[in-house]
């Protein structure tokens, strides 16, 4: 860490500050200048330091110089993770496209919808049996009726499949029913939850919340990945902005960002994002130009009865169109699609 | 709702849409215009309709007119509401101090934090026990034990006390030990959280998240309001933008808006909004001006050993100050400070 | 438009916002809900309309239907644009690459530097001769020796030349040594500026504001076609938004929204967005994939020296690297590079 | 500055990094950790040399030490600066309303809201005869006209004027004609208008970009202070964020913060941030209880005939009730109304 002292900081206070460092843990290196003096402190880093630093008198910064996560580092693990979950591939030179409903509504529905993108090259069939309402009045999911048509319908299809879990209390039971756990942008730092999926022995998606700076989606992995849990996938899904548009702001740059600091695949919601159908194409092919590991998009069949999320359901045949062209971008990128079961 | 159809739609697709808003219990009336046909829906308006109604092809956009919430409006509740805790009184009429430490360390700093700020004016005690940390290598708080200390100092020194639940298995828990269930930003749309504290039966501190348009925030007020417990008190605490000198940017103008569609008493916590101590008496005094009905505010008697938070705390002399301002403040406002147990 | 009354307006109010709706020569739908009336003002929407009708007591909020700018739209002008500068093509069925340089230092770096772009495939070369910077205190570009410096190399090299133009007393100036006229960021919203571009005989580049909404981007390109300028060009090169890994964030869902309602070329400036090079790849590939007309890129050949804005400059040869991706995008998604001259 | 290196720096870097230190004219302090190497460079900081440094290979990051603006600093002007314009008095010490209509229709509204607002306690009249519109086909002010009209009201009621400024061209005119110039939002980084305004000798009221930092939006006070001018004020007016209920986000804190790093005194636009007039009695005493100079205020006399921005003055009655709270808000913060002439 670098502190820096206020302007004209007497002898004493650098000698306190230098003390201070030392009872740490840590040792001082001092350089003092016409303006300022400052100070490295050279040891372990340890992220809750800052704050005792920070709090001695005469300090007026201190400047971090490690990464707050570790675990979810490239220094710590420098080669691109990947992992396979039944035939799906998810992580290094692969593309992954996981597709499906918002909300679980019935069998039938889920099992046509199933079909659909299996055969247009989907690898994972997403559901929501637990959905998180803006309003207490909304429709909020069959709950574990749901889970049991997921499972029923990943077994009848052979395809993996990915719901969301909401609650802690929830979350032994999820862990039954589906290959992949979601925790949803407004639970990226419920930190019970993160724990107690922390503990699970499926895969996390784990979405980016909507005022998360990248350094706290990382923290939140971070959280997974310290409870035990080696497999997290992270997913960008748009964060709050000004721009009026869409519903959220789709930060693209946080693909080659994550890429360059942490071994951790990274996809991207384009459905969510855009939160209108019309968009979510062109967010599609960026994302994977951008190096994106994958894709996560809602189709529905009939989206105009969709209980949820409606207006950004894409089609069965629009989206087989855009697997297709998402196959022809893989291909230049030197990637090839996820193995369909 | 207002229904706004594509440009130059056919007479067909008018007489569709309109047969559709009359099977969903609604009136439409057709306004023809040159360029565009608007259909009014007449009825009650559901939120969720605009969804189905988005989903008509032919549709452009839908525009609802009534609010989304309910329990919560001026509309439902005129009056504001006032709330008493023991001898403290929150809403209408009053300015209600909360202060203390951010996270409880042991017993006797706070009873020595306690009895500082209730001389000083405060008619409620903060102190957490269970802290959500970015990182999962901070201090977490003390958990049980912390609750424990929370309600003997809050015996000893006949003040109500506050603190913060994060997890829905234990609210009963938590709502044994204090006397108002804080929910903190990062939870403010943890849904089942909400659902759990709004089958409490002590009153709830809703903190704003980060990312929450003011309608998003009153949602989950709702939430806790339509699960039956009628006791919501409303904190604006900032969020999240560009802007870089303090953590999150407090939004003023937060006040006056809600006072005018809610009913619910509003807080303003300047202290986690700065992020740095020396901007809270402004901000405090800002909050008051603009209307809120209180302040929560950090104190602490030895900041710089703080376990967490600890360069926004103020000290408790310069606290003393302020809740003299407050008080010349509160009387120019024709307020009352509230009654100290 | 649609005028949306207060709740329990009584008759005589409905009558008089009807009388004041025919005033300004519109004709009242008048549709009486339980809750609220609704009336829709057929006619021609004029924009300032809405400031009038807000105005009428009992007036609550009032919508516009149509969109405020007329030139840049689609429904106006329903093909895209494009534009033919000497041999480069911008628009329709192209992809066009600009480089070169942030600031003009000298006459051969800038050739150096303008060779390598040119033989990697640019089509334009960029180089500033008027900066506008932060600080007083930082170099603000050549001026008129850097306009000459830039029409030369241009001559020497048979490539067309973008520059950017700060002041309205400047732009005749900038014109007669420009092929493009580069309106920056700061400078969107400069109407006066706006409107003297608008009377040039060059096609004109117009950067996004930084907290410019796309209608406002759009309302801003309105300016300049409306001053009789039929070639303007947008280019998204990031907004202010909360995330701190890079200067700005790059919306990418900019170019399919601009695609949808506008016929105007669009490209994105990846190197002033991210700020770093690193991510410029990832970031064009992301541009390119989302429909993206083109790209400007910031390149130069010795960046350590770079007078402005250096760490964001790619070295030619990985810049040489990313035009052979761009041309193989550009194969997949149905576009020809843009001839080089 | 302090400057930080790669992971695993060799000797070499760091003696080549120690080398272009010191040909820049600093002393390098090298201080090596057990993963990073940090250097500081001691002397004199100039901001661009962080380009330069950030350049050199090896070199991870470069931390700027000292504030980038010099003359508009606290430790340049330790003392508040205190500017009288005839007998209106800015600064330390007082609070100014100033007040009037957006735009200037005509001399007989201009004289009566005029006469309103001074007898009510505004010290300076505003009034708009060049308006930045965001769309061309908006009223864009009377210019010329405007300007006589305010020069004769100031005259008849001697109320000092303020006025805006957008194009470099006219700056000489509207300062015959104005006691304090303006310079809008949008154009707070206009760099030429803002040298041209700092030739000027009259004081220059700079509004805060809407996408602005504060130390850019001090940097833009550099640039005109730079230039000679040292009577500049600033004023707070809203940034752009996600919060939808208002035009813009009023940033309080930036009262304090700007209070702490600088000498200028600051004011507050309530009625442009919240476009809404109903919440800008609320926001003005939120701004003088946060410690502003003085706001800024709309008033018009008959708001259903305005010109522009209607929705957001005030009537003058209800204007005469919020100077007489201002008037006590002053008094219990130490501070006197400015005299009226």
């Amino acid at each position: 860490m670098i502190i820096i002292l206020k302007a004209q900081s007497e002898q004493t206070i650098i000698d306190a500050v230098a003390a201070r460092i030392r009872e740490l843990g840590l040792t001082p290196h001092i350089s003092q200048g016409e303006y300022r003096t400052i100070i490295g402190a050279i040891g372990e880093e340890q992220p809750h330091l800052v704050e005792y630093l920070e709090e001695i008198p005469g300090v007026e910064r201190v400047i971090p110089i490690m990464k707050p996560y570790k675990l979810a580092s490239r220094d710590f693990h420098p080669d691109d993770s990947v992992y396979s979950i039944g035939d799906t591939m998810i992580g290094e030179g692969y593309v992954t496209v996981m597709a499906g409903p918002c909300a679980i509504e019935n069998e039938e529905m889920l099992m046509e919808v199933g079909k659909a993108v299996k055969s247009a090259g989907a690898s994972v069939l997403r559901g929501g049996a637990f959905k998180p309402r803006t309003s207490p009045y909304s429709f909020q999911g069959l709950g574990i009726e749901g889970l049991r048509i997921v499972r029923q319908v990943s077994h009848a299809l052979k395809i993996p499949v990915i719901t969301e879990v909401m609650d802690p209390r929830e979350v032994d039971m999820v862990v039954e029913f589906a290959d992949i756990i979601q925790i949803g942008a407004r639970n990226m730092q419920n930190y019970n939850l993160l724990q107690e999926v922390g503990r699970a022995r499926k895969p996390v998606f784990l979405k980016r919340g909507l005022a998360a700076p990248i350094k706290e989606w990382l923290m939140s992995a971070e959280y997974i990945l310290s409870a035990g849990n080696e497999r997290v996938i992270l997913c960008e899904r748009g964060i709050r902005t000004f721009s009026d548009e869409t519903r959220f702001t789709l930060e693209i740059a946080a693909i080659p960002i994550i890429k360059e600091v942490s071994h951790l695949p990274v996809f991207v919601d384009p459905s969510h994002a855009a939160g209108r159908r019309d968009l979510v194409p062109a967010l599609t092919m960026a994302a994977i130009a951008a190096g994106a590991d994958g894709v996560m998009i809602e189709v529905h069949n009939c989206p105009d009865k969709a209980r949820c999320d409606g207006p950004q359901a894409m089609f069965p045949e629009t989206f087989a169109e855009l697997t297709g062209s998402i196959r022809r971008l893989a291909e230049i990128m030197g990637k090839k699609m996820s193995p369909v079961g």
